[in-house]
């Protein structure tokens, strides 16, 4: 399990390659949500979201013969252009893996980043991993890798260090990745500040994993929150999360919808509809914020040919 | 014609009433585009667009009888909005005429600040002066009024006081409000600055006046960059525009649409299509980009409702 040196490492040495995401305030979201909310402005980061953070951390400590062979890995979407970026940034080639059916500005990203991208159909982690296989790549699981968890714990230490104040942090939850990361930070420097994770009713893997007390699967996924819908929850994640979230709650996709053209028009951000989950669950009931609220807007890449049709 | 002096003293009447926008830059814009752009986010405004500055600043200068009365203006969309946040930002009761194809959420945004909406078909102007005469309103015209050209200067003002290595100025054009008073403030400030407007081809007002040599008036203007539908060229912005304007360039609905989602895309910004309007030029080449490029995101409200439909 990652300490707070381990992160506190990760943050120096992404220190200078990504942004310092700002967080920001907004008096009409706190007036309709009765809360002093701060937003992790984190669509602002490298490809528009927080996957960089913990994947350039992983790059960063592969060894030379590693960075020599290439990388690949497995997405819904965000971790593509995240692992092209940062395989440019890091030097190492790298293959990304995406279903047929994601955002095509997601595919055109890690292309444009310099990646190779195979589309597939049907098991994306069984053609993952036969491909890896084949061109003896050094894999990247997007979320379930101890490097990949404490480089996203970068986002909490930046949280705590402007807000020193918070009593509470929203998390959208995917297959784990983000939360476990900023939840351990967050609570070895603060254990009184709540963590809370949000995920989509139709992909609440980890909600079903915490239930079972280990790792579950779903058939399949898919929510508005593309972002968030990942079929499994990581093995090295559901042990930070049991250890370190004090919820997990569940979000409808009309509030998710209804969320992110809320903090769209009131904010100006073009978030994705993954990053307007804590939101979404403040909408809903299921998250009451009080106090000082972080929500981590954890993404930006929403499909713009759906823009003004 | 506003002196510099003029916009000086509005800018400082504005102070502390309204947000200092900030000034961003964009790394895959600028390669986009082969400039060094700045982007003077104006979507972060009060309201989500510029129009506080020129509204504000008349309130603020009405006589105590007519503050008494009430003020009353006719709108495309954000004016109204702005009209009415302004109001009682200066404890003015307002009225605002709409046309009934307005975008809700606009027209919700200016009863949401108190206005009383009018929401009318046909001729908007002359069913405007029909109210603002039968009720003894003080008419607030959106964009032909000196004060409020003189208030739309404060932003020129910020944007060479923030970058005062400016070469090129892009402002989108509706009525011609805002550039007349964009322009005035920067060519008094460095008369070596180009300031180019850009309009839509459907609502192309402005060129045909300039090309007229009087203020125009199109049957119907009807543009995806609702902002600048304006129907009519200010009697006292076409003077300051010809004196302080390089030129006019109009684009396409195309352009106006690619525009908008190249830029939402790259920054993250949740522009509305008015906005976009100097990227459009520069999409389609009626603008070229050299040098340090200023380009004025003028607002940010979007229709929602037909986001991730």
């Amino acid at each position: 399990m990652p300490t707070l040196e381990d992160i506190r490492k990760a943050a120096q040495e992404l220190e200078g390659r990504i942004h310092r995401t700002p967080v920001l305030t907004s008096s009409a979201l706190d007036e309709r949500f009765g809360a002093e909310l701060v937003l992790k402005a984190e669509l602002f980061q490298k490809t528009g979201s927080f996957k960089v953070r913990g994947l350039l951390t992983k790059l960063l400590r592969l060894s030379p013969e590693e960075r020599t062979r290439g990388v690949i890995t497995v997405s819904a979407g965000n971790a593509a252009g995240a692992l092209a970026w940062a395989a440019r940034n890091a030097g190492v080639p790298a293959t990304v893996v995406m279903a047929k059916t994601a955002v095509p500005a997601k595919v055109d990203a890690a292309r444009g980043y310099g990646a190779t991208v195979e589309l597939v159909e049907g098991d994306l982690m069984a053609q993952y991993e036969q491909i890896r296989d084949g061109r003896q790549l050094t894999g990247v699981h997007p979320f379930d890798d101890e490097d990949v968890i404490t480089g996203h714990g970068s986002l909490g230490l930046e949280l705590l260090a402007d807000r020193p104040d918070l009593d509470t942090v929203l998390v959208p939850v995917g297959g784990g990745g983000l939360i476990s990361g900023v939840a351990t930070a967050v609570k070895l420097l603060k254990p009184e500040i709540r963590v809370i994770g949000i995920e989509p009713e139709q992909a609440d893997v980890v909600s079903r994993s915490l239930a079972a007390g280990s790792p579950q699967k779903l058939p399949s996924a898919r929510s508005i929150a593309d972002g968030l819908a990942a079929p499994v929850c990581g093995t090295r994640n559901l042990p930070l999360i049991q250890q370190y979230v004090d919820e997990v709650v569940r979000v409808s996709e009309a509030a998710l919808l209804e969320a992110t053209r809320l903090v769209m028009s009131r904010t100006k951000l073009a978030l994705e509809p993954a990053a307007a989950a804590p939101f979404a669950a403040m909408l809903e009931g299921s998250v009451q914020a009080a106090g000082v609220t972080a929500a981590v807007v954890s993404g930006g890449n929403l499909d713009v040919s759906k823009l003004l049709l």
